[in-house]
């Protein structure tokens, strides 16, 4: 039988998560029953993704945003009903944000550098002190169209006001948008993101640099999926990745 | 019909829980029914006393010391089973910790100084910059012995080291040990508290004053007590105060 | 002749903004000429605005989001662009955030509840402990499409998991979303606000609530433009609102 | 003759206390005579230790507990006495307080952990980020009663809900209750420490655990005494160990 | 007799000390015998002044500037020379620092407002969030020289970039340097301090302000002199100030 | 043609500052030209320098006091006309404090002991955490007179309260005064610093060392000198140091 903490162990020893700060308290957020032979893996801890995975008879689920962050709120209301579901149906809750944003292999920003064939790779993007994405260079010069069609879904938001041949990229998940201005400054002619915010348009302007904001939720389906490839092929588990669309 | 939150509303505004910084997430911990026909008091919340109360019925309950402090843990392990315990059954939890010690009538040190007949009562006892305790007059000269007769249980720890009757007292449940020097420069005869440190006993010697712990525990049933006298004249619920003894 | 600091120290009265703690530095940000007879208003200082400001012949612009927040960059880059083009153009820039979200008048939150017509108006929206947003009544039930119209502009998001028809209605312009379970607890029937980020939609569904986001930038236009009434009333100077139209 | 400052310098690097964080100003704490012929060691720094000192000739004292925390009060009262005690005595104070706690050899929790002759040692209980007790197997099955006899004194509380016969033991000197719950998830069968708070008891019967409080005064004569031996050995000076008895 | 906490207690209420946060432990540092007969004030307290208060028969000696800041050192070196010096002479040393800077009649700037004759004068300088100095109108247009001639001795620093003739003074004793761009902005004519730091030249010619510094002691000598004069009338006690002259 | 950046980069990696905690930003503080040919270095970025800077054709001018520390202020009065010069004739600013003080070759310190001939060199005086300045043996025994003749300026304030005959002297340049007791426990004869505070005098009575002041700007030219000969030796630009005479 798999135990629901060698599971746990093995990825926080993998994403090396215990060094790195973050507002989640990454790992098994919300415990569950021991033995695990079904994991289903998607996005963000949350009703609807929960009844989802108890319909496919999930022992755990593992989510890239999950419900534990700096200061848990009393256990009332949307978060008590969470966390109450996950209880009554005895389903083990594991989480891990930044770690899987950043880490080298399996990480949003490095999937995303992999899909588009980049080279001469180099981290970039420094949050609270640590560069968590990953810049280098287009395996040839491409249009955004060109670009864009590599990804699965179309982007939220495009702004052209670059080159229209793209060849140096640096990408950051999720709302990276906080970051752009260090893509400027790096010299990037593409910044890739998730969400966006309303200074961005005249940072891309003065900037002169294209931007593609993919959705907060889209950019990082690649860190759970490929979590989801090491774990099937480490542990006897069967695995299955569930999605709850979201347009943002 | 009672409901839940015209409950925590008229105590959070007795007690004028608000404006108090606490450790603790004072107010509704764990959401419940709505409906409350029955309340169990006590002093902590712990799966002894979640048993207890739901063998008597309760549909809330009411304590001095909740599950949730300034950092919550995951929920896993002990703090899990307390919580999944209260889902289950659907029980209500509320906690209010700072205010039902310094509450001038209902507080744990309000109703100790009652029950000793102390006058000229004034406040005593600097605790994050708020005074939490009383100090004051016994209503006459008396000995170690004839305080502890007051009290329904035998003392923790008495040390004897100042006079042999005592006039002057000062009070702070719990683990209000910290404050003991306070009650030396104050000019007390006695302090009278919940549980002790190390340092105690030199305190006493050197600050020539006599000091009676009552066990945290102990020195903290009177406010949630004289809460359930409020609660239970306010509201057409029935009360019951369930005891989980403890010797410290 | 109408100087500077009669404006500045005008509109700091007037929005009390002293004893508003905010990451923006209120006020004047940036010095130009004394004498001021044409002032430009807008959303956001940025290089695209200044330089229309200047083609208005500005002798201040006074916007929503400024230049300088809690942590000055060194003045390179863009930042250092923005800066040399308002010094050799010699434009005074004075920008208000928190205190024209916020204002009961002039607020964006107070003006869009003016446009709904929205009726039994109180404070909501706890932000760093202060209210900043509205809540109330709309003038009769109203569906997403009656609420839509009375603004502007399209949304760029509506979630429909609430009711059909629209009683109770919940406001805060720009990055309001972090405040939108606050909503559900109070029981609106539908939040607006400006942007959004990936959790909202599950929120949105389990609270059975609408939400409708009209653009962090088509959200704040109405507290400056307000404003700009409010000054060109007071002071001898023309005024003039000149539009970075911004899909975000 | 042996110098003051050689003496402080060659503990304070063999305990590393550099390089420990601590509320307490570890070292020499109030400076005396320069010529040490007499060390006498106790645990805590008072009074009625000064005077025994004094009286057995002591030229420095060294103890766990000394008089310097991380926020000194003014030089009045029983703060004053004791200084002034030492001053007019010309005897020098040093202290270590977590660096003789933790200490992998000296330490309180090292030499708890060989007393009762533990194998498999490995450290245990994160104190402010840092570990500063042991865990290990005890050298055969014990029962509490076998685990008290291996002490010189019997202990203040015992809490039997766990095992009969006690395997895993994990050891905190002092006021460590507050690592207790960190025992439970490591699976100790058994956990030994000083003093106590009141939430101990319910972990101790939820988490199925046996707890043995020594007394933190007793608890915490072991670090001492060994560092007494070290420099008993080191230098040519006299060293006696004075006890003044503490009950708690 | 009079006693050492009635004096105290009587300095602490006239100066409203309690609420006025300083780096300084304003009140009793040190204490010393009970009964007070003789005074001694002083600017700041070290070895020389306590001689000479000792020679002086003093009881008790108040200063500006004492030995207590936020972080007390351990009691070595210099600093427990001091404290010895005091406990074998039985002195008691109490202290008062912003206090007595800014207080409205006793302070240090009010007392060189006096002294210069000041009209309209209205609170100045922030420090730390309150204002601690003053400014206002000479009684006439005067030349450095003859602001000069106010004060007993020649200032350490002058500078005259401003105006010949001054009319506006601001004034801020001992460090007051740092808030000197608080004086241009406001538009003084004469900035008066005590000591300098290397950047006011080049804010004073910048600012075309005249610049004048007393020396730290020099400036600090109004404020305790006046507290002599104040004491010394309510209690009946002996006063003498003692001079420990400084350049600085 | 040499480019702004290549020289920025240069410098920042040869004193290693960007693992040096600051209040100063250091590095590039304001942006002008990419083309270098001349650069200027001084003390104190100020107008009266930028002034001489620009009529010598400056491109670039580093100093040690640069205009951007922790807490920018808005861009108003003196700070904005120093901006303004800068911007306006197309200027870089550079600056360096603390790596420049602390740099073992280049440092002001380092610079200093050099000029005494100082042997058997160790690091001295904490601040921050981190030793700046540096302490040894002066060649020879010497009067205070024979130390000062070596260097070009005489002092601002001298204190003659240790030995006729120097042998160990340690170094603090600028505002280092608040290290002084520092210098009194490592047993030097003599300190040298740049400015004075109040308390210096009597720390030097007590401590029976003497105390030299050289005045903040003199005792700072060394390390900027030393830093222009560095760049000129590497870049091919023309280098030239103007001097704003400070008596501070």
């Amino acid at each position: 039988m798999v135990t629901r903490n060698s599971i746990i162990d093995y990825i926080n020893d993998y994403l090396g998560s215990a060094l790195i700060k973050d507002a989640s308290q990454n790992g098994l957020q919300v415990e569950g029953r021991e033995n695990i032979r079904k994991i289903v893996f998607g996005v963000s801890a949350n009703l609807e993704f929960f009844k989802k995975a108890a319909a496919a008879k999930a022992d755990m689920v593992i989510t890239h945003h999950g419900l534990l962050w700096s200061q848990n709120p009393a256990v009332t209301g949307i978060f008590k009903k969470r966390i109450e579901f996950l209880i009554k149906h005895d389903i083990n809750l594991a989480s891990w944000h930044l770690p899987l944003d950043m880490h080298a292999v399996l990480g949003n920003n490095a999937q995303m550098v992999k899909k588009l064939g980049v080279k001469n790779i180099k981290s970039f993007g420094v949050y609270h002190g640590v560069k968590i994405g990953f810049m280098g260079l287009l395996p040839k010069e491409m249009t955004l169209k060109e670009v864009e069609s590599k990804f699965a879904v179309k982007p939220n938001l495009v702004f052209n006001f670059g080159k229209s041949k793209n060849k140096i990229v640096a990408i950051i998940s999720g709302g990276g948008y906080d970051m752009f201005e260090q893509a400027v400054d790096a010299g990037a002619d593409l910044f890739i993101t998730g969400s966006s915010e309303e200074f961005v348009q005249e940072i891309a302007r003065e900037g002169k640099i294209n931007y593609m904001a993919l959705g907060h939720y889209n950019s990082e389906v690649y860190g759970v999926k490929a979590l989801m490839g090491l774990v099937g092929k480490k542990f006897k588990v069967s695995t299955e990745f569930i999605d709850v669309a979201n347009p943002i």
